[in-house]
């Protein structure tokens, strides 16, 4: 259905802590072939996001890991270029989850058909995508802010920070935002609009960070953990929420950190201040799809939401891109223009 | 108004670590007079709870400490001797904050009047007062057991955790408690019709308490911390809800255990598990009152919810109760008949 050849990047090995470009190997092969009900899609864009560092690991977690020597998996946006579905036919552009490959061949069932005329495709990656309902449904479901609220986020450059603080402020609250280096920092006020903006490779960190606070944190939407969990710690506020979305810091720890053990300081202010930890993750929250979309599309419309996209050309830089994305290198919604 | 002299128990000096004897004293003094709009009360019952070791610590709380020198505070239940109030007369029985002495001058307004003919007026203090409804509005606000689901809890023959594994079945879950020594194991099946129960000073507690839960924990409530938590920990089910309303083993914490720092594992876990962490004291949902009043009153008239009551006699004693009650050598709401 094509000449061309199909390069797709596989896990090589399970990584022990950080990732290397060992651990993926490019193949390539002849393109798949669709079977019945399904689509051969040309890939445009892939998506990277933290989670994929789970899906590297044989640990037990809501999903399964990729076997050793399959595709990574990943979010994209591809063109049709073949169907055995009557509901595409070849240009059509999808939503898909076709994984870091040149073509993928996928069940019609589990894609969708966007309209390159009403956003960017590739926005479906990203702040109309998986990130932006990321943020969208973990901070007003679980954070719930209200009007005069604090609320802070870290890596708020990226695709869901960036959202849970415009949302934020859309919701009346004030939106604290964390991010590393100057770059961000600034581009947090001037682009997010967020009220503060705090640098956390700043040797000054927690104390910036509580000058930014002066009433403390209502919500925390947590999605690094390690040092920036410490410095918001002691200034959560009593019934404060915390959506817990990642933990970016410690998916590539090999051990655990050095003691003392806080567990039970943790556990002491979870009962004194009455505080609420939720983890989620977004389809947990699949049926709020639909409210998602309606108020996004209409925030981006207005200006009062705005993303930034990163992007890396060509597939065989997806895994050094993934790898920086793991140490925050990206500048906004990191994406790998595939073909 | 009184002849008598009133004895009162004061904080003599902060614990370090577990109190000790000297960190109580006995007074003994004239008693107080009731000003406009109080009462004085005479003390026929002293409740002794776990929260008031965080009383006697100067730690910032949800509470202000008990100053130095200041009669230990604790719910009581009282006989009116003197009343400059409209709402009662001498002979009233009522539930108050009078504190370990002997005699109490207290507002009218936070007082309830008790019926001696609806229940022994010593409930007031545990199944039908804040142990019970601190069980009742954790569990189903927080918890929310569903038909079949496993709910676990620890101090399970005291009276809160007696309540919640009563009220989870109730509602259709199983019941799985945890207590120390067999004698308390035994009470759990045979008194409060637990479906497993589980001994955590057994070699192979952890375990025992997996065979006692084939399908997970579901909700598990919080109030002791320590081994146990390490135990339930790995138990928990997807989706999970933990309500925080205590973790007692720490209390005479002075240090943190011993490392690696495991909060990346519990925030890890809350993430990849998707679980419900909160903290609650019962006043966060006192406009439960009347709710938990009106079901606890009918599940004890018909016999599907039971007490049991451990009564030391003597203020006197009152210390030494308490610190035992720290240790679990309580069985049972722990109550100090004082006259």
């Amino acid at each position: 259905m094509t000449d061309s050849q199909n390069r797709r990047i596989v896990l090589a090995s399970r990584p022990e802590g950080e990732p290397k470009p060992a651990d993926f190997r490019l193949e390539t092969a002849p393109p798949p072939e669709p079977r019945e009900s399904q689509v051969l899609l040309r890939t445009r864009w892939l998506s990277l996001d933290p989670y994929m560092r789970g899906r590297m690991s044989a640990a037990k977690s809501y999903a399964k890991p990729v076997e050793i020597g399959a595709v990574m998996e990943g979010g994209t946006v591809g063109e049709v270029v073949a169907s055995k579905s009557d509901r595409f036919r070849p240009g059509d552009v999808v939503l898909a989850h076709g994984g870091w490959q040149d073509f993928a061949a996928v069940d019609a069932k589990g894609l969708r058909k966007l309209d390159p005329s009403a956003a960017p495709v590739q926005t479906a990656l990203g702040v109309l995508g998986m990130p932006g309902m990321t943020a969208y449904t973990g901070l007003l479901t679980i954070g719930q802010p209200k009007p005069g609220e604090t609320v802070a986020v870290a890596a708020a450059t990226g695709p869901v920070g960036s959202a849970v603080g415009q949302i934020a402020r859309i919701k009346g609250a004030r939106a604290v935002g964390i991010a590393g280096g100057p770059e961000k920092v600034r581009l947090l006020k001037e682009e997010f609009g967020f009220d503060e903006a705090i640098d956390h490779r700043a040797p000054d960190f927690a104390e910036r960070l509580e000058a930014a606070c002066p009433n403390g944190i209502d919500v925390y939407f947590e999605n690094v953990g390690g040092a920036v969990w410490d410095a918001v710690f002691p200034l959560l506020n009593d019934f404060a929420r915390v959506p817990v979305c990642g933990i970016v810091s410690h998916y590539n720890d090999t051990d655990l950190p050095a003691g003392p053990d806080r567990t039970p300081q943790l556990m002491g202010a979870v009962l004194r201040k009455r505080l609420t930890l939720r983890g989620f993750i977004v389809w947990d929250f699949a049926d709020q799809a639909k409210d998602f979309h309606r108020d996004m599309a209409a925030w981006i419309a207005d200006g009062r939401v705005r993303y930034r996209e990163d992007v890396v050309e060509g597939l065989e830089n997806a895994p050094e891109a993934f790898m920086g994305l793991l140490k925050g290198r990206n500048l906004g919604k990191l994406l790998v223009r595939v073909s």
